[in-house]
């Protein structure tokens, strides 16, 4: 198969309510634009949710690591292209990256993915998936990023905390993957973001909350720009985790 | 000018991080693909944003109403229609109509706008706006669903209050459209949603909110499914006002 093949392209555009008070797309609607990408890629190769259903699997996002030199503007268009890295047995390394209207590479991403059985919520192997033929799509295209890294919060003292509400929950009955980006980009002021921006944007998903959970946000700020976060649910159940780093406009 | 070049059709596809818990997509994101189409509709016949900012005016949303039979569901494809209904000297009516993946006219949508001047924020004359050729797209297309009401809400008592946070902020520095849908829907329980769905949603915008304001939201019940809603800012000043009218499966 030729590498090109292997990589799909998307384009979007900055709409006026997908962008923050500067006019730059927010993280969490790149993040969900991320994601569709991840999905259209699969569904187009055989691997996407709605044909893995039928045998009763579905994709899991483990981990999302978004490193960026800019944002794109509102109205501007844009492109994200996907493809896959690694082939393990229980996860798969997903990477992505976001290319300007001038076509110039201004980020990247990471994703790690886990497939698991829908009947008894435990992992499923790949490498059995269709025969293995997931591996047919491993494409060497560079991702010069780092990997997501560990991320350790030691505050006791919550940032703030809320409790999961309708638009917080996704057909699965989970709060979604977007909704945890947009709270935990809240629990910065408004000064921070007029005077820098997210170079890099980890997350770290651990365990799912549900409508009504209590979600407790503890954040760590660990130097040169960085923020650790720790999302937990009624009372000491981790949930996710996140690092923002951010840098000097 | 043929009554077909008048109307806009926009398609899109409901994706996954769009739909609610029952995979039906959201009335916020319904909301923003609405004033997206109305955004696009207009910049094409040279009375977008981008056009007046140049003349240092812009449109503002005054009120909206929208009504459905059904939400298009995860995956999806739907499309919009979009057309001018009527122009006065200080407010256009503007008209859609929701089509399902059948081609089949699942609901209708209502909006009001004002132009502002941008150095004075006082309205503009839209009959004055470049020789008053914006009447020249009035369309008599159908649209079967009530205009927007009076709302008025008398509950003293707060059914929930926030502070804005960045994701609430768009580019003019005010707390954006869509996100007071999205709040004003997380003030129902979602068990309300298990056994109903909202056939009509109405927003009168009324004033401005900004970064850090404290947003107070009041909701009557009067009968029939029908929610009123008002949203105050910082003790009680109303920000804008909702109708919210369930019906069962």
């Amino acid at each position: 198969m030729s590498e090109n093949n292997k990589i799909g392209t998307y384009g979007f555009v900055a709409e006026p309510f997908h962008v923050d008070f500067t006019g730059r797309l927010t993280m969490g609607v790149l993040g969900n634009h991320l994601l569709n990408c991840a999905g259209f890629h699969a569904t187009e190769r055989g691997f996407g949710i709605a044909t893995l259903n039928e045998d009763n699997y579905t994709w899991v996002l483990s981990r999302l690591a978004i490193e960026l030199d800019e944002m794109p503007y509102q109205y501007e268009d844009f492109s994200i292209q996907t493809w896959v890295e690694n082939v393990y047995r229980l996860f798969t390394d997903r990477n992505f990256a976001i290319i300007n209207k001038d076509g110039k590479k201004i980020g990247y991403a990471r994703s790690v993915w886990a497939m698991i059985s829908l009947n008894t919520r435990k992992p499923a192997d790949l490498l059995a998936l269709h025969g293995g033929s997931i591996v047919d799509y491993v494409c060497d295209e560079p991702c010069p990023i780092e990997k997501p890294s560990r991320i350790k919060v030691t505050s006791m003292e919550p940032a703030s905390s809320l409790n999961a509400r309708y638009s917080d929950i996704d057909i699965n009955g989970h709060v979604n993957s977007i909704r945890y980006i947009e709270h935990i980009l809240d629990l910065f002021p408004i000064e921070l973001y007029k005077e820098s921006r997210i170079r890099r944007f980890e997350m770290a998903y651990v365990a799912e909350s549900y409508y009504d959970d209590e979600l407790t946000f503890y954040k760590d700020y660990v130097g040169d720009g960085t923020y650790d976060v720790e999302v937990r649910k009624n009372g000491n159940e981790v949930v996710c985790r996140s690092k923002v780093i951010f840098v000097g406009k």
